[in-house]
C-alpha cells in the first residue's frame, strides 16, 4: 500500500517537474515531438505488435469476449491510424498562449490568456491508441501526462510509451511529460487520484463503476461523464421524414457508444403518424414505451419506471408520447444524464425555446446525437467528453484541456 | 444533525427548481428585479440599519475587534455603496447565451453558447454587503444562489435577503432563487458541501481554515483561493524608481488583503541600489531577509525557511536577493499561491519569460499587485478570486459564474 504510494509520488512528482518546462515549449518543438513520436512507432511496428500479441493471448486465456478482444488487438491499419491521428494532431493549433480577452480598464493593458492546466491524469480501459491518443493532446496543449491504461493492455502501452519518451528525448523535451503507471493494482487509481498538489486534474474513462470509483475517491478535480442517457424530442411541427431519419441514425449508427439515442419523446399529435415511421426505419430496435406507445404499436413492451434512466447501449429503444415541450424538458431533466439532448422541429420558437431549457453539454436541433464527437467537432482528436460544468462540457479536444491565467501590463500602474 | 441535513436539503432543493426558470429568463427581466432589489434596499433602509445594530451589539458583547466591528457595521453610505453596486450590475452585459465560438465542420453550424452553471452556494464571513453582491451576480449570471454568511452578521443578511425574495417576486421571478442559510450551526456547511446533483458550485471566501474545511468535505465541485503569498521580482534591468513606487504600493495600499505583497525578489546586481530605496519608500514597514539582505540593509531580522510561505496580511516585507529569473520563478513556484506574482523590468524578453513560466492566476508587469480586482479589472463586483485551475481564475465576474454547452444545428445531419 505505502509502497505503492511511494510509486505513484515518485511518478507524479516526475510529471509535475516536466509540466514547467512544457509551459515554455514553442508549437514548433511540441510538433517535432509529436512527430518524432509518429516515426518511433513506425519504427518500431514489430515490437508493438509483439506486445500486443502478449496482451491478446493473455486476453484470450482470461476468457475476455470476442468485442474486448477486437477493442485490445493492434493490426497494421489501426497502427496506421495511430501515427495519422498524431500527425493531425500537430497539425492543429497551439491552444496555449492564445489572447482570449482583451481589456483596457486603465491605462493599463489586461490579458486573458491560455495556458496548460499542468499534469493531468487519464484512466482508461482497453484499448491502446488511447494511450498515443491521450498523450498527444496533452503535449501539444503544454500538459504533462500521467496515463494508466487497463491491465489487459499493458504489454501494448509500454512499448507504446517506450516509443513516446523515447521520441520526447530525442527532441529534448523532459521524457518525463508522459509517465505510465505500470502497477496493475485498482488501489493504485486511489493513490493517483488524491496527489493535490502534484497533480491538476483527473480525466476518468470507461464503465460507470471505474469512474464513480474515481469521482467518490478524488480529492484532486475530476472531469467526466457516467454514461450518456440520450433523448430526442419530435414536435410537431417536425418534418417526420426527416426525424426518423435522425432518430435511426441516432439509435443503430454504432448504438454501444455514450452518444447513440437511448430515449425518444413524440409531441401527442404526431405520435400516431411517427411511431409507425420508426417500427419501420429501424426493424432490429426492440422499442419499450408507455400506454399511448403500446396502444399505438401493438406488442410493444411497457417500460419500468428505472428504464427510463438506464443507458442500454444496445438495439433497444424507450419511447414516451408527451403532451407539450414543457413535458419533454422535464422529462429530460428528471431522467436524463445531460449529455446529448436534441430536438426535431421546424418551429424557430420551440428550437430557441429547447436549447435554452434543456441543460446538456450538447444540445441537437434536426441532427443526429451520434454527430457529438472530437473529431467531428473539429477540436482533433478528444480526450473524453464531458458532462460536467466546471469547466469542460461536451467533447474535450486541445482548447478543453487548457485554462487561462490574466496578464496585466502596466508602465508603473499603482492602486489608489 | 439529520434534521439540520433536511434543511439544507429543502433550501437546495427549491433552489435548483427556481434554477431551471432561471435559464430562460431575458435581461430585462433579470435587470429589473435587479433594479427592484435596490429599490426595495431603499424601501427598508430602516429595518436594515435596525438589524444590523442587533448584530452589531451582539458583536461587541462578544469581543469582537474593532476592525470586525467596523466590517460588519452598515453605514448609509454602505447602504448606499449597496444600491450603486446593485444598478451596476444591472447595467452590465448578461453574459448568458453568449456565443463563445461558432463552428462549421460539416453541414451543420455548431454553436458554444455561454450557460448558467446552476446553483451556487456561496459561504462567507462578517461583511453584509457580500450578502446582496453575490446574490445579484449570481442572479444577472442566470444561477441560483444559496448564501450562508457568518452569524454575526445573521440579523443583516436576513433583513437583506428579504428584500431581495420580495423584490424578485414583484417581478415575476422566484423568491427561490435566492436563499440564504439561517442556521448557524458549523456542520450545517459540512452539509451544504454534500449537496452532489443540487448544487453545482461552492464558493468558500474567508480565513483559510473556513476554506480548508469546505474544501475537505466537499463532493460538490470548489472554487476558491487558500491565500496570497504574492510576489514581485525586479530584475537588472527595471525601473527602479517606477518599481519602488509599485512594490510601495502592493505592499501598503491595503496590507490586510490577499493581493497585497508578501515577498520581493531582487536581482543580485541592483540589489544594493534598490534595496535603500525601498526601505526608505516604506518606512513603517518592517522588512526581513535573507543574509545578503541583512548585509544591504543591516538590522533587518532573517527569514525563518517557514516565513516564505507565509501571508502576513500586515506590514510586513520578506526580501530575497536572486541570481536570475529562474531563480526567482522557482522560489515562487515552491513558496507561492500562484495568486498574484509580478515582474518589474524593462526587457521584454525577460518579460516574456516571466509571463510564460510563472503559473499563477494574475501576473502583472510593472504593476501594483493589488491592482488584482473585479472591480477593476472591469468584470463588475467579484464573486471572489480564485486560484485554481478549473475553470476560473483571477478575478470571478459574471462570465466567471457561467458554463457553456454546445449547439448543433443541423438539417437533418446523421452519422456516416
Amino acid at each position: 500500500m505505502s509502497d505503492l504510494n511511494d510509486y505513484i509520488v515518485t511518478l507524479a512528482k516526475a510529471a509535475k517537474k516536466a509540466s514547467v518546462g512544457l509551459r515554455t515549449l514553442s508549437a514548433d518543438t511540441k510538433n517535432a515531438a509529436l512527430q518524432a513520436i509518429a516515426g518511433s512507432i513506425e519504427a518500431r511496428r514489430a515490437d508493438i505488435r509483439a506486445g500486443n500479441a502478449k496482451d491478446v493471448e493473455r486476453g484470450k486465456k482470461a476468457g475476455l469476449s470476442s468485442a474486448m478482444v477486437d477493442r485490445l488487438t493492434l493490426t497494421d491499419k489501426r497502427i496506421d491510424e495511430i501515427i495519422t491521428s498524431l500527425r493531425e494532431i500537430a497539425g492543429l493549433e497551439d491552444p496555449v498562449g492564445e489572447i482570449i480577452g482583451v481589456r483596457r480598464p486603465a491605462g493599463f493593458v489586461l490579458e486573458k490568456v491560455r495556458t496548460p492546466i499542468g499534469v493531468i491524469a487519464m484512466i482508461y480501459e482497453s484499448r491502446p491508441n488511447v494511450t498515443v491518443d491521450a498523450a498527444a493532446l496533452c503535449l501539444k496543449s503544454g500538459n504533462a501526462a500521467i496515463l494508466r491504461g487497463g491491465s489487459e493492455a499493458l504489454e501494448s502501452s509500454k512499448v507504446l510509451v517506450e516509443c513516446i519518451r523515447e521520441a520526447l528525448s530525442r527532441v529534448g523535451v523532459d521524457g518525463n511529460a508522459v509517465q505510465y503507471v505500470e502497477r496493475t493494482e485498482h488501489e493504485a487509481i486511489d493513490h493517483l487520484v488524491q496527489q493535490t498538489g502534484l497533480i491538476d486534474l483527473v480525466v476518468p474513462r470507461g464503465r460507470e463503476a471505474l469512474i464513480r470509483r474515481v469521482t467518490e475517491n478524488a480529492t484532486v478535480p475530476v472531469i467526466k461523464h457516467y454514461k450518456g442517457v440520450c433523448h430526442i424530442y419530435v414536435d410537431e411541427t417536425a418534418d417526420l421524414s426527416m426525424a426518423a431519419e435522425v432518430v435511426t441514425n441516432s439509435k443503430v449508427q454504432r448504438p454501444g457508444t455514450c452518444n447513440a439515442l437511448e430515449k425518444l419523446l413524440v409531441e401527442e399529435s404526431v405520435a400516431e403518424r411517427f411511431l409507425p415511421m420508426v417500427r419501420q426505419t429501424m426493424p432490429n430496435v426492440e422499442l419499450r414505451g408507455d400506454e399511448r406507445v403500446r396502444s399505438i404499436l401493438p406488442g410493444t413492451k411497457l417500460a419500468t419506471e428505472e428504464e427510463w434512466y438506464e443507458e442500454y447501449l444496445d438495439l433497444i429503444l424507450t419511447v414516451k408520447v408527451v403532451k407539450s415541450l414543457e413535458e419533454a424538458a422535464a422529462h429530460i431533466e428528471k431522467y436524463g444524464s445531460s449529455h446529448t439532448d436534441g430536438i426535431c422541429s421546424s418551429d424557430a420558437r420551440h428550437i430557441e425555446q429547447f436549447v435554452s431549457l434543456v441543460d446538456s453539454a450538447v444540445v441537437t436541433v434536426n441532427a443526429s446525437t451520434r454527430l457529438n464527437d472530437g473529431g467531428i467537432f473539429g477540436l482533433g482528436a478528444e480526450l473524453g467528453i464531458s458532462t460536467d460544468k466546471l469547466h469542460a462540457r461536451g467533447p474535450m479536444g486541445l482548447k478543453e484541456l487548457t485554462t487561462y491565467k490574466w496578464v496585466l501590463r502596466g508602465n508603473g500602474d499603482i492602486r489608489k
